[in-house]
């Protein structure tokens, strides 16, 4: 059995570890293959739930028993296993964004133990649902679909037609989905502003080491043209006031960020020069959804997108799936059939600076807890 | 009056020049004074047609007489005038992208003349409803929304959304347009193919010097992974062979351009390993209606965009507007409210390089035409 500590013939910092991944989609030889002979020594052990095994029934975490889990030391697992299945991890790659299953776990609470998240694997896509809800506003699509309908050519309606150059989108949290919003927008010519809870004074503190498909994001922090922090709401207030064109909501959950736009920041947000288009892409507790209804019937802001509610799912008889100039998707915006093969790039990437003694990315804050 | 040759006291290229401005926007005395102010000598003369004169009539080219046109030595019009107004007229900027109207003219033919045309000034907003399209397309957007009107929570959609990273954009045409898509494309993650109609072998050959906005666009010719080519019917061919994703069909309708796509080219898109979106904001004519509808309803595309249609307007009862996977719209792609504010920047961009000494951008080239 391979052993963490020193184990006497160590090529390189993976030499005798094993990979157990206990994820949804079922293995990929081929990848393990690669995997395997690009980091020699080091094995991985790949099951699905979706298997089925010898018995005629779906495998679990427990079917799989000791061959499985005897030596693992690197972890990826849809979700918490049993701690004796764990005794000699030293490092769990997650392939959520979150660790909410987590807190209470010995192996999480134990500094020695790194945690990563698959932070950053939705990122393009939730940008291209950000994106493509603008512009589908923007440039008046559903109403030229319902043109369409007709059979008119009826152009009227590009009066009402807006682009995106000059404009201004507004993020609040800049993070992956932030950083790749900012990334697509900066291509459309608009001016970016970001807002996160810490101040990011200096270069290095604009860093964002998480996972992206290369070319995408803003790693290095360069996009925006003006950075506003804090944890409180008058900063938030303050930042709302900027005359922002597009406002993104791509921050967690927390305390503080709960209900973070209320009546009192769509009153603010009212008063911005151009009024003001919301996408919510985070949670549906980020937003008070009867102020969003108010606001959206008394014009306060230019519309909605929404990929989460409060409450979600939304009941069928809820006002909000009938307010005006609101766009709703059942919180879908990270789907894509590439997830995995990014998770796999994410996870291949930490091996990488593993074995380069690199630092890894992706790692949990674990006093935030993402 | 002034003349253009050596008058005595210019003091730069540009002293005594009388610029006229024949357009449609009403005149904008702070740009005007601007602009004289940052050019001295160079007097402007700006009137509408939607004016109205002292008769109480709308004003015209003629109505305005002697006084306006005198002395003019450069030009903008929306249409051209008569050749006793252009007398002494050294440069014209148009401000649209071609000159179709200006062929039989004595000043057009005469080499001396430089024209520049308005070309870039459409990027932005036709590669946005180009982006914008393509993503209401893969995230399926039209269908979210006829979802949100039963007030179902159903996310069964996502099985079929599709995100960008990865895929392939075959820009058909690189001029202004197909590179503010090539912008867009690659900051979501796409890989380029640009078709061109001459060979661009070497960096020189791949810059455009289009006007566009600040930060946009492609002017050095770098975000292609492949460049094609050719005015043959199998070089384009070739170029539909190569898998692409989202085809854009972006540059000028000629003889050799029209029924770009027919039967032919939609049986070599069919073969391509995913479906090919196609996106039209270039002419009707760019593609056999007949073989389009057929296409579509047999599965040889994965759908279509377009911008324009043939014939156009598209009547009332025609198939196309009933087709599978098509979504129209009645030739507004390059509607913005902003069209006269980049018309303005790219004049006053050249006016700086004449005051300079530098090359004009956007000079016509008077065997193409455009």
């Amino acid at each position: 059995m391979a052993s963490v500590q020193n184990p006497p013939q160590k090529r390189h910092p993976l030499d005798g570890d094993v990979y157990a991944m206990w994820l949804i989609p079922k293995p990929r030889p081929e990848w393990i293959s690669r995997i395997e002979a690009r980091f020699p020594g080091l094995r991985i052990r790949w099951r699905s739930p979706s298997e089925v095994g010898p018995d005629g029934n779906r495998i679990t975490a427990d079917s799989l028993g000791p061959e499985f889990w005897d030596g693992v030391t690197i972890l990826s697992c849809f979700m918490p296993v049993r701690p004796e299945y764990m005794k000699d991890v030293r490092y769990v790659q997650l392939t959520s964004a979150g660790a909410d299953k987590w807190l209470d776990n010995d192996k999480y609470k134990d500094p020695n133990v790194v945690f990563c998240t698959g932070n950053g694997t939705h990122a393009a896509q939730i940008a291209e649902w950000v994106i493509g809800a603008w512009l589908m506003e923007e440039h008046k699509f559903m109403q030229y679909a319902a043109v369409m309908q007709t059979g008119e050519w009826n152009r009227s309606l590009f009066n009402g037609v807006e682009d995106s150059p000059g404009k201004r989108i507004g993020l609040l949290g800049y993070g992956a989905i932030g950083r790749q919003c900012a990334k697509v927008a900066t291509a459309m010519g608009m001016e970016v502003y970001a807002y996160t809870r810490s101040e990011k004074p200096t270069p290095e503190s604009r860093r964002d080491d998480s996972f992206c498909v290369p070319g995408t994001g803003d790693p290095d922090g360069l996009l925006p043209a003006k950075w506003f922090h804090g944890g409180d709401k008058q900063s938030i207030n303050d930042f709302l006031a900027q005359d922002l064109d597009l406002l993104v909501i791509a921050m967690p959950l927390t305390k503080s960020t709960t209900g973070v736009l209320a009546r009192e920041q769509f009153e603010i947000l009212s008063k911005n020069k151009r009024k003001t288009y919301v996408a919510n892409v985070a949670r549906g507790g980020h937003i008070v959804t009867d102020d969003l209804i108010d606001a959206l019937e008394t014009g306060k802001i230019r519309g909605a997108a929404l990929d989460v509610t409060d409450p979600e799912p939304l009941p069928q008889e809820h006002p909000l799936w009938r307010a005006p100039n609101v766009f709703i998707t059942p919180h879908v915006s990270w789907a894509t059939p590439y997830y995995w093969d990014r998770a796999l790039q994410l996870i291949e990437t930490n091996l990488e600076r593993m074995y380069e003694g690199k630092p890894l990315i992706n790692v949990m804050n674990r006093i935030e807890n993402y």
